[in-house]
């Protein structure tokens, strides 16, 4: 009963079947193996984007900050929500990766409106020389707190970027599982709202540690291989990161393994609404909110189930908090069903 | 016949056979699970450095620069040589890493002099607030050009540093075979010499991708595991690299593997030197140059050797160009003994 | 009737004679001539701190962003408001002079309450490596909007910091006003209450373009000299910015100076409120923010006021928008009458 | 007998005359004044470059390291001398502005031949990624050691730039210097030759501090106003800068003055020769240095000559040494008469 995170669980077993398969005799370092080759295409052909630049690191915060650092200058600005994992969950690697450009919060809540987006962009740009320039538009789904944007959404947040002239960079670290919820393909869930930069997870979803920067306009392509280097992200034994993308692709693992922990994550919604305690946000996706006292937190833990507290920690055994549950794709119906069952026991 | 670089060849099974036992159930992130813990104790042992702060990370680059980052500040700078692979083959990620430090090359060839040493540091400490500050020395063994220090030469450059009140780095892409070509420890070749920080690599011998960073004074652990994440370069699923690293050091691994490239090395000395043709350098580990004509090389290549030219490429089929021969762990007897065959009909 | 900003009037006679009278033969450079060191003495003696550390720079931008840089690490936040300038008026100098540190807004209004500065300081700090570190509290005094920190706010302010164990900047714009406005020393405003590094502004008091920066505890003064040196702050022809601030701290000029703005904000404020218009903030130094129609700011400025309008436009005529007005030390008693006699007609 | 630097001497009375002119009522600020955009007109005029970007800034280090950064990449390296300013006296300064690119040291003296120019760029392009990328070149002219690059020479370095496709940078301490000695216009030793970027600098030349940065191709001048004020060296007061560069062009007067620096050069050159003295280098312009005996330097220095010893300190009495005489505008005859007189006593 591990709902920690979805980076706590296992890889999937055809990945480390593509490793060895993968290791046999020399290859070329630094990207220029074979394997690699067949996976930049792999990616183009997936999100239907001929033309892309794609590029593969090892981790989650290296794809987004390279691609943050590849559209803002050190004198801009990025616009995010304050839950962002670039605001809050990266040391400022952001702000290091770019030099020093600034991140600027769109009030309000996890997930950004477009109105919201519009008038932060037109605050920041009153003040000339003076003011952080505006840069480019953050995005993440799903979010920080589970939810998923619907597709109007994503394309309105794209509109109010481009009517700014601004390039919008989507994070990437449940690209998967959001694609799955929304049922779309990953090109609609990315350029074709307007997404100029796209990070395709992989290490959330099943892989060890890989993640795709996709660059749907090609032109920093260089700029981009040069900031990996320079990055200290450019891998040398880089066919293994090659061969875990490949077996994601591969039938498309990818949506096999998201699908799993969607599944998995309405599951527990289902279950905890029934063992009538609140669910928290509209949750479409592997992650679950709920609320529950500080006693029944407790009870459960004791009872061997391990998540955090999002947010405050309970005031003592009557105090609510907010439960986090993440289900990665090797979660079992299993694990679930006791959860659900010590819940009701505590409800 | 694979010569390119030991970053070329296959991992060792028995660091696929430690991923696939570590891919059990769920791990706490980001280092905290309990094979990270067991090998940071066993690099401790290995090092006879119960004190030591270890973090792994995925690659050279990033070892070498978060290292460096910690010992000099951004008005410093570090000296190195003029071929030092911080210097020439890392895109200024030791800038990037140190917020802009500078590197101070001492005068020289491949391998530094404690005199040159000496002087380099003198030189640049005369400006006051003007010149860059004198930071940290930062020392490479098995060097770019494949030499080996003596322990008693490692002992005097550190001398000079520790003089300067200067901290030493050992960058450490190829530690293990420098150390087994010395036939020395771990900690001879480290802290027992005035080494602060030095780096076991494991990438370029067997390893996917892990590296070491040993801080033998940890009071800057905290520091350097804030610069880790900011540098994007901290793992969510951290056991993958433990496990590696675990492999490698099982029954001691990282130096069966260095003697099995060293020896490869030893071969094709001897057999280069036996057919006639020169050895540049005393190289003493896996690395061996040497010298041969245009048309000797080109027929080299014809016949399916693989390796690259070091420095000015021949000037047409009489010039003379120097070609270096990498030897992985995975180096066969069956390819050296090609190479040699080959080399000896076009000697 | 230029209201526009304090750096628009012209520099104190005093402040020619002197340069003038330092213009005499040669001079050491870079601060190692004896009219920097008698400078650096009076500064020390006017805030009590013999044993301070003081620079001079020629913009109020280079002293608060290299104050800040002494204070936070690359990975380190600084806490101050949202209106602050170190925010929203330097095109990231601050992340630029620290090496991409972050700036956290304490919500609220443009006067940090001590509850609010606790409440942001204690949620930056719940999620170990992953999150910015807590690095410093910024302050300022006169606010952007005009408001002095009583000293005991001040004080509760500098409290909340150092139960955190942080360090306090206090960004010091308008010092010289602040100072005046609470009849306090500058002792009193600053390392009394628990300010670490002061900036005491000249250049919008009558100055050129000097601002001292105040280290009371003198042990980063060489990381300061440093960082300055890096920041290329560092004057060749010292003597002329020790010249300037000789001018000001003789007799107490930059006290007199402070007054005089200090009142014609006074002025303006009973004024403003006797013409039955509404006065913004309890401002008690040389800003005065109004709040007036669209038709009256545009007949102000017809009629030859020079000010800025502060956020928003009006929106038409009937429209209401704030008019900021800040005194320079030169502002006449002429210019503020003609201004209220347009005001009372306009109203 | 100050001869230690030409920023020692005090500012020509026609720019306090100026900064007095300047002072009279309220300005706009950060250079929205006329008197700014009458200088920026005024230096296009003459430099004969009616498109050139133009700022100004308070120091010579600003200038050059502004300059740099819009120049070069984090991942690129700057071409210079072993001697440049850039190099040896700036604390990394460069490194900074440039968010971390790297200096590559072109090898030989002081004077950059289009040979090694040429050698040394051709050798940083051949590492694809992984070594630092051409960036741009920059050239210093009267040099560190008091040479002149003829315009041929100039013309040459430039063409071996383009010639890679690089910019090119010159440092303008002495432009004024240079330029007299040469008897050439500001056009001619700049963009007519292949410079992008020049520094037009007035502190060593008898301003207080004022040095003009020309972008003769102005397609990055808005990058250059946002890095400007990003480097804190955005002077909200600007019109004072813009009065000294007044005076500065009003009737030649930079021209005027470096005449005379260059005048007492020469004077001392053809006085130590006449002395028996050895002068070192083919110097033209204002520095002058000549090799002596550690005696002979302490019998100058103890008659009241102040100036500083280049390089190395003499071993003893007999020992050699180099001194560096440098001579300002305000270099007076009976100084130099004075000088000369020891100097025939020691010889």
């Amino acid at each position: 009963m591990n709902f920690a995170s979805d980076n706590g669980g296992p890889v999937h077993p055809k990945v480390l079947e593509a490793l060895a398969a993968a290791n046999d005799g020399y290859a070329m370092g630094y990207g220029n193996d074979p394997l690699t080759a067949e996976v930049v295409q792999g990616i183009r052909d997936l999100f239907e984007a001929p033309e892309a630049a794609v590029y593969l690191v090892g981790l989650g915060t290296a794809g987004n900050v390279l691609a943050l650092s590849s559209l803002v200058q050190p004198y801009d600005t990025a616009f995010c929500t304050p839950m962002a994992h670039i605001n809050v969950d990266e040391c400022n690697a952001p702000e290091f990766y770019t030099s020093g450009a600034k991140l600027t919060l769109v009030p309000g809540t996890d997930v950004m409106t477009p109105e919201a987006l519009r008038a932060a962009i037109a605050a920041e740009g009153t003040r000339g020389v003076h003011g952080p320039q505006r840069g480019a538009v953050s995005l993440t789904t799903v979010t920080e707190e589970g939810n998923v944007y619907a597709l109007e959404r994503l394309q309105a947040l794209c509109d109010v970027a481009k009517g700014f002239g601004l390039p919008v960079h989507l994070d990437g670290a449940r690209f998967a599982n959001a694609c799955v919820a929304l049922g779309c393909t990953p090109a609609e869930m990315s350029w074709k709202r307007g997404v100029d930069v796209a990070v395709f997870g992989g290490t959330k979803n099943g892989l060890m540690g890989v993640e795709a920067v996709i660059l749907f306009d090609p032109k920093k392509a260089r700029e981009f291989e040069l900031r990996r280097k320079r990055g200290a992200q450019l891998y040398s034994k880089h066919r293994y990161l090659a061969a875990q993308m490949k077996a994601y692709l591969d039938g498309d693992l990818w949506k096999d393994l998201a699908t799993r922990a969607n599944r998995q994550g309405a599951a527990l919604r289902a279950g905890i609404e029934a063992a009538g305690l609140e669910v928290v946000n509209a949750t479409q996706a592997n992650m679950v909110f709920f609320r529950a006292t500080g006693a029944q937190h407790r009870a459960l833990k004791a009872g061997g189930a391990v998540y955090h507290i999002y947010g405050a920690e309970p005031a003592g055994d009557d105090g609510m908090a907010i439960g986090r549950l993440v289900c990665d794709w090797s979660m079992s119906d299993a694990a679930v069903a006791q959860f659900l069952s010590m819940l009701r026991d505590v409800a």
